[in-house]
């Protein structure tokens, strides 16, 4: 099949990587050094035009969330009858939205692969990143059952676990919780210890690896969240404020040395421990 | 040389495991099952009495932080003259306050080894859970030179890094932000996460490797971490607030979809990536 991916970055590349074994992929990209480094790295065959869209089998949207519901709609106006489209962003109601009564949003699936580094970039892409990760297919009633089975059968290779959520905004709500908040949770840690920590070389010598896998996330790319944070921002402030409720409970309880309160607060949480278990890391 | 270690938990028992390399350990704890379930384990030669310390060259403190004090002083009370005693509990100012005037100070070294896993009592220890981590060394000014030298001696064949710290409010006040700041927003972010999501399979879709990590934490054991908490209060409710703060402020941002503001905080801190490359992990 042609396959023609728009915006050649971590997660875009990594797609071209997989799609390649089996397919020709064609880029798109706004950015001219993208272009050219996906080029360099033989991520695809060649840098193609929107204009050329209607003669491609697969069009892939992986475009920061901001800029994704405008281009679904604009992709859907390009392409050939048979064609299919699919995002990967993290947020899903947005675009769901846009082309919801578009004439051609049978051939649209809105997909979201759970995979990622913290880097970003042609340069980020790698192979099996989506090896065993899970994809959430949002809205699956709303597009062409053999659009499904094409997106289906495209992805059978990558080996990855599929799971319909029938609601956008359940998946953003969801979403909010399970992977926002936490990028939040640590890009603010990372703030508060360096704030602190100016000379630095406290942390080097204090830091164990539990800080460093906490603080993990804060390597993330500010080009790809801050989109996302904004287009998620319903949910994500709902969450943020009841993690914020809890800290504020857990410090009084700390302010008030209630040790059973502590404790409790602590061991109902390490329950967690059965539900990271069954999270493919 | 004879080794005593009190506390046959994760810290003393895997310590236990490295010195009886090249010593004879001996174990003293308060828990029947745990002295059972070292003796089976072989983590120790046998079960000793405090009463018999006097007999011993070098006795561990491994307790939890709130025992500390008042052991290391009986401990001091109960050895030889040439005895080295040191304990290895996550907070140095409490225990360092409690010996500053016992006639037996200089046989004390104040010591935090920053190694562990989520995993408590006997069963937790492991080999080689100390090889290339650090160790914090506190007001090592008030300890004998002799003693110190024993101490390294001892350490050598863990492959430790040493760093010396000489004021313990000092460390005690850095590692609340390094290191105890970040199992509170670990476990408060697992809380939050739990509480929304009861039915816990939107847990199982959708969490990827991020939140894994970010939560990683919130699977330590509240018998360590209750007493941790509580005993260096004082800087954890300043880091608290500061992290509150910064969320806070994220969150009005956000609020304000204030794009700039919240790029720029995630870029500043992105600059915790170079720091990360120096923990070693």
């Amino acid at each position: 099949m042609k396959i023609a991916i728009i915006g050649l970055g971590l997660i875009g590349g990594s797609l071209a990587i997989e799609f390649q074994k089996n397919n020709t992929v064609y880029g798109i990209d706004n950015n001219a050094k993208n272009q050219q480094k996906a080029l360099e790295l033989g991520l695809v065959e060649k840098i193609i035009d929107y204009k050329e869209l209607s003669k491609i089998d697969v069009v892939v949207i992986a475009v920061p969330v901001n800029a994704t519901p405008k281009i679904a709609v604009e992709v859907l106006s390009s392409i050939d009858d048979e064609t299919l489209v699919f995002d990967v962003g993290s947020t899903k109601e947005g675009v769901c939205h846009a082309v919801k009564n578009h004439p051609k949003r049978a051939n649209f699936v809105a997909v979201h692969p759970i995979a990622g580094t913290e880097f970003s970039g042609p340069n980020a892409a790698i192979e099996n990143l989506f090896t065993n990760k899970v994809t959430i297919v949002c809205e699956q009633n709303l597009s062409a059952k053999k659009q499904i089975e094409k997106f289906l059968h495209l992805f059978e290779p990558l080996n990855m676990r599929m799971v319909f959520m029938n609601s956008a905004k359940k998946h953003d709500k969801h979403i909010a919780y399970v992977s926002h908040l936490s990028h939040i949770s640590s890009f603010m840690l990372g703030k508060t210890v360096l704030e602190i920590e100016k000379g630095e070389k406290n942390i080097f010598d204090m830091a164990g690896s539990g800080f460093a896998s906490t603080v993990r996330l804060a390597k993330s790319s500010p080009s790809t969240w801050t989109p996302i944070f904004i287009q998620n921002k319903k949910y994500i402030l709902k969450s943020l404020e009841e993690y914020i409720d809890n800290l504020l409970a857990f410090k009084k309880h700390l302010k008030n040395e209630s040790k059973e309160a502590i404790y409790q607060t602590m061991e109902e949480t390490n329950h967690i421990k059965e539900i990271l278990n069954g999270i493919i890391k």
